[in-house]
């Protein structure tokens, strides 16, 4: 495969939700991760580490606390605001699925360089370019939150110190299923010339 | 200029502070606000809203905004934080400087749509398209918060409703100068095998 152009990527980003147990490579792997790392952070401050879960015991033990999740609280939420087909794919990956990724990737903040409420735009760029880069070698992956809101629980399972807070589990894999470009309203829809209300 | 590689584009972002004034033509900025769109956001509800300032005037009026914040409460801060060669980059850019790009996209958070606090991994990664498209189409960016904190005087200058939170303002613009390679930790320092403090 040639590397394909950043449009290319960027414009067919897409949440893969099935994904094939093939191993990863890890020279894979390392592009992906020297490709986050490139992200902006604030003052350069890089507050950003990466846990690469491929054990397929903690993949299990990750899935076990995302559909615990899932069954207490998101479920019904999801089911409220998404389509049903979209639901069921959703349903599916939070009750097991999301362990048939070969490859977890837990993206975590050290607290100890950027506190959580001012750290948004010095973490998500890069889980954003780890996404980005999973695609432009032909994975697919997906941006989730849910798993990291067991908190404690994933911590301990992962032995993480108690100042890194898990922010989004990446699972990486080749995909499934080929799915066509992303549903979105146009730009234009939400760009305003020099002041608001202003229509592009 | 053919379409570079995503990778030749994630692998050479870096800020840039000095832009020259030269027009960014419209259909360039819609190629860049296209692949802003495309980025995920939770249940895809697209929380953004761009104002693409071009006025002359405004440009201005965000610049003292930004200096204002910048003498009252950031440079101190920043002083202490960066070398001396970066921080004369970035208060120049921050005393007036910022007022040279020909664009500046305010990047806002419909709260309606999603609370600030929820926000995040639905609202940066649109500008780290944002970003990433701006230098695949040769372009110089920066993801600057500063602007933002202004708050109200901020909403009321560009018009905004309450509901609408800027939390980013992107200058695009040709580079006054080429930048190297961003300078980064090599992701194997941020990165554990499985667990917690296994060295990758």
């Amino acid at each position: 495969m040639t590397d394909p152009t950043f449009f290319d990527v960027a414009l067919n980003q897409r949440a893969h939700r099935r994904l094939l147990p093939d191993p990863v490579p890890e020279p894979d792997i390392e592009r992906i991760l020297a490709a986050a790392v490139c992200a902006p952070s604030a003052q350069n401050i890089q507050p950003w580490e990466f846990v690469v879960v491929r054990d397929a015991e903690l993949r299990d033990q990750i899935a076990a606390l995302t559909k615990e999740l899932w069954d207490s609280f998101a479920r019904d939420f999801a089911k409220d605001s998404v389509d049903s087909a979209q639901f069921a794919d959703v349903d599916r990956w939070a009750t097991g699925g999301i362990a048939e990724a070969p490859v977890l990737v837990v993206v975590c903040l050290d607290t100890a360089k950027l506190p959580l409420e001012m750290a948004g735009s010095s973490l998500w760029p890069a889980v954003q370019n780890l996404l980005l880069a999973a695609r432009a070698l032909g994975y697919g992956s997906l941006m989730a939150n849910l798993p990291t809101y067991a908190g404690g629980a994933l911590n301990e399972l992962l032995g993480l110190p108690d100042h890194i807070e898990p922010q989004a589990t990446v699972p990486i894999g080749r995909p499934a299923r080929q799915l066509g470009a992303p549903r979105r309203d146009p730009f234009s829809d939400h760009t305003h010339r020099d002041r608001w209300g202003t229509a592009w």
